[in-house]
């Protein structure tokens, strides 16, 4: 029986912990939430966690909604060259924002960003600690945090314009074009 | 004698017209809100709103709280070779979002434009007719426009990670390591 004295099955038990991890990463930020708080919070056994969700970036990616893995999708990259994997992180980006699901995800969470410190530092250290650690691997350079920065920069920036300000001519365009222009750009970041 | 009955001094003549622009961009739109219509808001003639502000971009700047009037530094750049305006596009806009008071007009722009369509709108109409129609001159390219819009998007992304989510290592770059970085990447763009 679970705190709320509900005895729930199966797929209420998965939405309690969604719930109570996407409170938990709300307010106590991404570096201070662990499996642990969340599953004392659901009042579940923590292996329960890591059957349903795998890893804490895992029920993260759950909790805000997103449809991939980054980090799965990221470590396919730095397996093919770099001008293949620019091409493929900027077409599997433009795919992402462009599906109405993770729009909606991706736009509530720049949404809550820009408004509250809290949320601006939840994305922060989940783009620090799951993307960007793993962009810098793709290129051999000094300053390869920087560089993954401004990759990353790039793709939110594209996110910004063609979906919340929806400029025209990048609102418009078809995946292919857009892919075609920038992955040269972050290959030239990234080489 | 003003609407509100104050006989007031030039400064508060002036102060009254940005209140009024503010208020029409918000509520018209940038395209649809006219000098004329501002200075009948504001109960003066339009000739007083060129003599103070030259232009309605000139005023939209000045009621956003903008340091600079981006289609006069745009103008110059298209003065320059490609590689040298790349440079100076993004010293400028580095410069801006690094100052405080820009900083603050920026995020209030952009917090405005992704919980308000209206906002975004505003935004919108603003940087197609003034900023993308400026940048798409220095590319000869059959989709400059496209073009144009993503180096917009480009900084846009990098005012995002530095000042708002503020990933550690493009919120800490020194403006020379990312104007040495992103002026190549726009160059790469536009020629």
């Amino acid at each position: 029986v679970s705190r709320s004295g509900r005895r729930p099955g199966v797929s209420g038990t998965r939405e309690r912990i969604i719930d109570c991890a996407r409170r938990a990463f709300a307010t106590r930020g991404y570096d201070a939430t662990t499996l642990r708080v969340i599953a004392a919070d659901a009042a579940v056994d923590p292996s329960l966690l890591i059957h349903y969700f795998k890893s804490k970036q895992g029920l993260f990616v759950e909790a805000m909604g997103f449809p991939i893995r980054p980090s799965e999708t990221l470590s396919e990259l730095a397996a093919v060259p770099l001008r293949q994997a620019s091409e493929r992180l900027v077409t599997i980006f433009v795919a992402m924002i462009d599906s109405e699901q993770s729009r909606n995800a991706m736009l509530a969470l720049v949404r809550s960003a820009v408004s509250n410190e809290q949320a601006a530092t939840v994305l922060r250290e989940f783009v620090t600690a799951e993307l960007l650690s793993i962009i810098a691997t793709l290129t051999p350079h000094d300053d390869a945090a920087l560089r993954a920065s401004l990759v990353a920069s790039q793709l939110v920036g594209i996110a910004m314009l063609r979906h919340v300000v929806r400029v025209g001519p990048l609102a418009r365009a078809a995946p292919e074009a857009v892919v075609a222009l920038v992955a040269p750009v972050l290959e030239e970041y990234l080489r």
